[in-house]
């Protein structure tokens, strides 16, 4: 890749996995002015992505695009990426899985070429899933990690970061370890702790229904997540999320611990792990919003 | 009580905690025409209050008014109920605490007058406190726990619905113990999720507050919530939270251990904790608030 590529915008992508991710981001390289070629296991997939106006479908022959976007199941991505580097389909290739460091190592394990491989993972989603679900500006604004492995070529990661920057998103680069860690706190543990609350209303009497309030619908709303995506991208990102959901259940069996002793006169004898659970859930809030946004929202 | 006064309307309420609820039943009735007394131990939240139109202070002599609405902290009700009892500060007593069981054995245990008590729960709330925070609509079409004790006379019963009604709330006759186990579910425990999530952001570095996104603001939301003000809620309400908590994390864990166990060929085997939790919680969401909520807020 010689200077003169490095330094020109991305002309074509090509698309594999036409769901919301894929057809969204799709959508947007359009609106840029790049060409899309559009490409799913499911035909139906590729038609409502096309009929949308998101490309066309990709035909044998078609030359090599500037980038090959992954945009399937995160299980699918390292079959997926080791068929299109044999296909030749594109010079650089990334996905969107929302785990990085398993998929990695499997694809070096597969014997993938890992200088054109840019591991990323534009940080948007919706409830919704599939083609008709997408728009053009999902990506506007939102984080977009890059985390190149040791062997990512500095120019391939140029190109990931043109192609999030063309989404309309912000790159951010993150070593996949670190990037794995923390989608399990902000993202793979809620979505988990969501579903845990609104399973309990799953055969929910009616008392029940008729108690529940904003503050439920606020925290159950991740669990409204398809159930078979989300277990592939919590088993992808399996120990970061298994170590964070066990603090969080210590930190809740402690509690839950606390309750059942007998008050002392006088009150619980610091440190009271209630608490201390509240406090720190209040200083985190502070530090994820900041305390001027639940003043103006409450 | 005889068949008139049970007819005619509410005329006269004392309100004892001018705090976010006090101060917003205050409102609420004033609008309605009622005639309001303010009483809180801090001389400035009365003059708050007051000075937002919600009442006038309550003074020495005056008459015993229909209604006495206790909304200070949990743990104060029974003491200010024996009290406002003693000083026939009222016809009916009721409260506004969101938890009830332990309320109405304390106020037995200590000699009140429970004929005259009708436990109750408004089902509304912000992230702030204190008079100042106070609406007239708070109330507005949300539930009303009503929760009588076996002593509870029909007629305070009847008074107390009105004053609900006259709130703009709608009453719900719960058992006390029901509603205890009730609001464990759907509003003690999600507070103490929502801050175990938030908590671990108190000292989050610059990738995890990057990578925060819109889903963990709202699994978060009710984190913000004042800790003094919930350690004595969820003290109130120790057994039922207790319970529920350990269920949660008994899940949780059962969830990370699945998590840590190595894949199978083929896939795991059923029963899969993982799949089984994603599958009741959306489930429960859909139960919650119904599929097409989800679809059109997506």
């Amino acid at each position: 890749m010689n200077l003169v590529e490095r330094e020109r915008g991305i002309r074509d992508v090509t698309v594999i996995g036409c769901g919301l991710i894929g057809t969204s981001a799709a959508l947007a390289l359009r609106r840029r002015g790049v060409e899309v070629r559009l490409c799913d296991l499911r035909p139906q997939a590729v038609r409502d992505a096309a009929g949308l106006g998101a490309g066309r479908p990709l035909r044998d022959g078609d030359p090599p695009a500037d980038v090959v976007l992954i945009a399937t199941l995160p299980s699918a991505v390292v079959p997926v990426l080791q068929d299109a580097q044999r296909r030749g389909l594109g010079r650089v290739y990334t996905d969107a899985a929302s785990a990085k460091a398993r998929i990695l190592a499997e694809a070096g394990a597969r014997g993938c070429d890992l200088a054109s491989f840019v591991p990323g993972h534009p940080m948007a989603g919706r409830e919704l899933s599939g083609p008709l679900a997408a728009r053009a500006g999902l990506f506007e604004g939102r984080r977009w990690a890059l985390c190149p492995g040791p062997d990512t070529a500095p120019a391939a990661l140029a190109t990931a970061r043109r192609l999030a920057l063309s989404c309309g998103a912000l790159p951010l680069l993150v070593e996949p370890g670190e990037h794995d860690r923390a989608v399990a706190a902000v993202s793979h543990v809620p979505h988990l702790l969501s579903s845990a609350l609104a399973a309990r209303f799953a055969d929910a009497d009616e008392t029940l229904r008729a108690l529940a309030g904003q503050g439920l619908r606020d925290v159950t709303r991740l669990a409204a997540g398809a159930p078979a995506l989300w277990r592939d991208i919590l088993e992808q990102n399996a120990g970061p999320v298994a170590s964070v959901l066990e603090e969080v259940a210590r930190e809740l069996a402690a509690v839950a611990a606390a309750l059942r002793r007998p008050e002392r006169p006088g009150g619980r004898t610091p440190p009271d792990p209630l608490t201390d659970l509240l406090t720190r859930g209040g200083a985190g809030r502070a530090e994820l919003v900041g305390p001027a946004e639940d003043v103006r929202a409450a």
